[in-house]
């Protein structure tokens, strides 16, 4: 999608050739404007869908913007830690490592949220190597659910997620496409 | 706003006389429909306002839900922790104690995204002792921008956060407001 590789390019800060900061129109200060286009580029393909989810926290934004365009549906976001109103024996778990932060840690779903049958659009902001969008996964299968897609703003593809996702018969739609960085610039794939 | 108390009434869980679980609808699955709503109701008092501020984790649907309802302004939410691609030097910060959590933690907002004279409406999804809402009055007070109102989508006043934020000038709006808890149900104040 044009406009975000072109944001990507003007704003985006490359760390290491490794991290892309886009925390002033992405993760931390959001450009509304653009993530409601975003979300309409992300949702175009998906049909049916019952549920958006995703994983606090920056993937709420685009989660919602994703649920208002396909017809204000429900959205679910994943916890990452368990507060006391929320109820040990009733949640589905899986264990996520963060790619930033580099811990592994477990994320909760309240089982009253993802139900067995429902169809349902994983929305994130990033994808790098997939972990976080692979725990959600497994919360729909423990659930019994159908995770009909993976739609994120921003992937990676060179940091593997992709190629996780994908062999598992879930299509991993993205807004940008980075293949690589050199010398601080970003490569996108088209 | 009708439409959300009856909400709660009906799907509201309270806890102990004192807190109010509405997981179901606001803070762990969203009812996307009823976001829109509510938040065109929260803005509806507010002009002039250049952006839209908040805490992770909860505040983030609504604070976009109310950014797009003023024009698809930038909305910034305030971060729990530090991850490696924030710069340390670079932020404002507040302790802030969590009402369901019972801890103390700082909470960080880049210097870039809030400026001297900007006109910002804090939204977040609940206001009990009002100690995120006046974390973010603090971090507002450092970057000399001026907060034109705090909006909330459920306030329980009988605990004192509106008490403490209305003196300072900044005028509370919320869309259902809780005056207490009697027999495990909810008492509005209108």
């Amino acid at each position: 999608m044009k406009e975000l590789e072109e944001r990507i390019q003007e704003d985006g800060i490359v760390i290491d050739n490794e991290i892309l900061k886009v925390d002033s129109f992405i993760n931390h200060q959001i450009d509304t404007r653009l993530l409601n286009d975003v979300c309409t580029y992300l949702v175009a393909p998906f049909h049916g869908v019952d549920k958006v989810l995703t994983i606090e926290t920056s993937g709420i934004a685009f989660a919602l913007g994703a649920a208002q365009k396909l017809g204000n549906i429900p959205l679910v976001f994943a916890k990452k830690s368990k507060s006391k109103i929320v109820d040990a024996d009733h949640v589905y778990t899986a264990m996520v490592k963060s790619f930033t932060r580099g811990i592994v840690s477990p994320i909760y779903v309240d089982k009253r949220f993802i139900k067995s049958g429902e169809k349902i659009l994983i929305v994130d902001d990033f994808l790098a190597e997939g972990n976080a969008i692979l725990g959600l996964i497994e919360i729909c299968r423990q659930a019994g659910a159908q995770v009909i897609g993976a739609a994120v703003a921003i992937e990676k593809s060179f940091q593997g997620g992709h190629a996780k996702i994908e062999p598992l018969g879930i299509p991993v739609v993205s807004a940008a496409d980075i293949r690589g960085f050199e010398n601080g610039k970003v490569l996108f794939r088209n």
